[in-house]
């Protein structure tokens, strides 16, 4: 039914090559099917005034997409002026989401930063961002420990993210842009390693749902986070 | 245990006054305790390019708060020469929630923006502008139905907003600002009066929030919708 | 011969209300007829770089309109990336009017901010936005006044601003925006109290006036200003 | 007792080129003592959208200063990304100021441009410009009789403006920079060349100024503008 | 002497390798040792208004570098809101080269835009984005010949380019990082593959270079194009 | 065969006229045939933060055209909010050529910036930028020379640039716009007095050109450079 041919409940093939570049102090290419993502940690010494002096470390996220990752070419945002309201949205989340996996009094006054570039987008790059970014973040720490820079392990657990949706009236995992256009309700569900959740979005378009749909909708996210988290451990041992 | 001395499921007192501006189509300021909201209606002939004959309707929704509508005065955005990525985030939420609730065949070509402008802010801005913005629309479509420009009633239900956290370890219904800085999960949820799910956003910053936790937030949010929308049906009477 | 039907040397029903938000160190809402200006104070202790150390403190303004104060709805300067002229030439208006009733040594290095957002627009709203904007001013300073923070009083009169045109040929008070839109010129006077003069902006488009025409004008402002001045001590007794 | 060693009512040396640049339909440099401004105009057969069809000309105005016109350099506004207020509020009153001399009904659904560059400024920078932007205004419409594109003049008389104001507590024509900057009262005025009003602009710093002053001005500047409007016809003879 | 240990006329290992993703109409990523670049083109039936109805096609370029390309983070351009000089440079010059060597007559009236993104950058960016780019542009418009769109092939030659300059006082073929930030001279020469020029920027920062000297640098040049032009024929045969 | 009847080797009338403004520390207005340029440099103290407290100096420059400077009237670049990159290109280029011809320490630690403002454009402007951009370079340094606030002079030799290029298949020097617009191939050679080359720039539109043809470009340009430097030292004896 699904037009991959996927199980309602099946994600997409993953993988997660590390250390694709060379000046990173982290970095991972991530694909979900056909959904390739390049994310990178930079680790700066600085922290945003707001939290200087306070010991406290900062984890924020960056997001883009190369313009012609989609279907047809969408316009480069450096040559707009400006970052589109949906890019915006997308990388406050990442951030957010990566912070709730750190434990900043442990992280120390220094910043990471995660960008996060779509190579080529086929559906749900802003969770493949936020499962990549915190594979970047993890080898970016992983640095710190190693060098003695830090000496708690800031890293709580991962962070990994799926979106789930209603497509053609049933419930289905990990939505591939064949999916989410069609798509009446689609949702996010960012969680730990433990399942326990930071964040979930659901959202109908000219639509509405259940609340019986949102709980399976919430049984299939979980059941993909433990895959993704399972992926991120493998790549990052 | 509230700072407000409210039960944990209690909301704050809610008014709605109805036309409050002489130019506007619709228009109300919704008061939900100290938040003060004023919501316009304007109807237009042109609808946005991407639908032009297709004999849809738009509903769109733009978003700012008065420079001292907060504790301390925010820099004007016209000042600063953007709109920030919280408005974006709200604004673009605000129309994809009353849409929802829109019968776009039955409105026919036409577009209504809902201006949301906080007049003063203590917590729970973009669910008052939801709320009060369904307002301003109905009262909007109610003259476009009086002039006889449309026969069916495009709006389908109520769309109200509510917002819901965890405060101080318990759950607790529509945070005010006290509350909303320092809970540590706090979640937006959209639905018609029906309680029929449009939105739901929950979110923990620098935490996490179990499975049974976010069923008690829906509980609240259900309590308090119910609510809301009986205010907006009597408002619009 | 009016539109409204007042006199040629009528000025409209002026209303005063003080204190309507609670964050702000001054507010009103002043009317004037249908035209209504939300006008807030915001006290600061940091003054602009160029008058750092010198010891004299710092009187500015911003103007705004809601989108839909007016009668068809306008862009909003925050969406449009930029204030435009009308608005710039305004708020610059603003303050140098308020600067010029102020003893800025008295004031003594703090800075406040007057804003004034047009929730309905119906002619003349530079100069409601001056005449509240003076009225939030003085009440922001009576706390300082009352808290001891300064001594000696820096408001040395009120400041107020009227608009007089020539309408359907005759000289009028207080163009409504009815008027002000078939007027052939028009002017605003900002005067303190006892009638001296700050600003005089008088303007002719696709037309011209005598010296004649602009001393009648400048008798109807002299009669707008001294009401409106007792309006202002009226409400902040 | 001026820094110029001028009478009070005496004006600066005043000399008007034409034809200063082969591309313009016309140009000037008009120079008052040390303030110099390069005015073109530039004729197209377009109009502005509003007044598409309507059979009405345009005249409008851009100004400009070089960054280095001034004694320390100025950021380029190109590079500062936007024409700052001072910018705008002037350029809209040239363009207002020598709209008010054209009969746009002889002019016909055609728009000149008049863009006055400072070359080199001592104050009074928006008052040269109207009156050197008069003069290339002149004689693009020369261009326009000579070849029989419009056969009536639509240039009624010429628009001049001069400065004036109270420095040293003594009322003086034609302000200069060391002037101007000292000056509690400054006030420009421009008339067409039969002395009727077109604007009156009279401004006070942290000052004020009483209706006998402002008489005083008035009396000064209808001198200045019959000296200029002399220069002008002669210029453009 | 070369820091990378290479002779003064070696160029580093060049890889090109085709078809990299899925949705653009060509795309490859060229590697110039550390310097990998990739490189997409996109087909639209459109063309620039200016020669819209001439029969004509055009050819255009973009360029980006990722923030983390480079050894320290670069700020991102979409978030500064505007792309640099550097940036607009470069992306001009893409496009200037690449249009030298098609037949725009026989490409007929469409456009292809070619996306130059830096994944990592080690000197020689815009060497490698031309070089990459024709590739692209070559696959594309194998598209339009294949699918019957156009009969005569508008690529005359392949178009390359290679970067040369003095280091350590010696003319040295394709300069890395670490030599260019340190030459006092360089270069970039842009030719077809037969050797005819299209462009050549030779540049001295703080220092200046013999016409002699410039000979020898052409004279390397020559020798990487013809290289390069080989790899360019393999990729695409 | 040339428009302008000129050899193939000559250059057009050049005149260069120093301290036309009285604001610059050094200033000249360069007329290269009717391609006229107003040069101004303007010494500050302060110098970049990238290289404070290094004990050198710094030279930069600024570009613009007045938007009647062109046949047809451009838009300015301040109202259109941001500086084209042709603009930026030649702003970077005129900046870079002056410093090549500094001893930046000699100069110190201050900053020269030279902003080259075309009054009248008709091919060649970024040429006699630079020309003229040396010529009020060398007037602000000499004040410095003779202020005794350096003593050792950085300017190491006259810079200058000329244009040369392909029209109608033959080489020409110093192309005037109506040879620009057409020719196939069109350079600028930036050099010492001493024909040192201190930036070359060539380009083919739509085309290509040989070694030879390079060659034979350099010839002519060696011969403008010759006769401008002569220019530029009478200019400053």
């Amino acid at each position: 039914m699904r037009p991959s041919g996927r199980q309602l409940n099946e994600m997409r093939e993953v993988s997660i090559e590390t250390n694709v570049t060379k000046h990173a102090e982290g970095s991972c290419m991530i694909k979900m099917g056909d959904t390739h993502v390049l994310c990178t940690a930079t680790l700066e010494a600085r922290v945003p005034p707001f939290i200087k002096g306070s010991g406290l470390g900062w984890v924020t996220a960056e997001y883009g997409m190369l313009p012609r990752s989609t279907t047809s070419r969408m316009r480069r945002e450096a040559a707009a002026g400006k970052q589109g309201g949906r890019t915006v949205e997308i990388q406050r989340l990442i951030g957010r989401s990566l912070r709730a996996g750190v434990d900043r009094v442990a992280l120390g006054e220094r910043q990471i930063t995660i960008d996060c570039d779509v190579i080529q987008a086929d559906g749900g790059t802003r969770c493949a961002s936020i499962t990549g970014g915190w594979v970047a973040l993890r080898l970016a720490v992983n640095k710190l420990l190693k060098a003695g820079d830090i000496v708690t392990d800031p890293l709580i657990s991962p962070v990994a993210a799926i979106s789930c949706g209603i497509y053609a009236g049933q419930p289905v995992l990990d939505l591939d842009y064949p999916e989410d256009s069609e798509a009446g309700v689609d949702g996010n569900f960012i969680m730990l390693g433990n399942k326990n959740l930071i964040e979930v979005q659901m959202s109908a378009e000219g639509s509405v749902f259940s609340r019986d749909q949102m709980n399976q909708l919430m049984d299939l996210a979980e059941k993909g986070v433990e895959e993704l988290a399972a992926k991120q451990l493998e790549a990052t041992a």
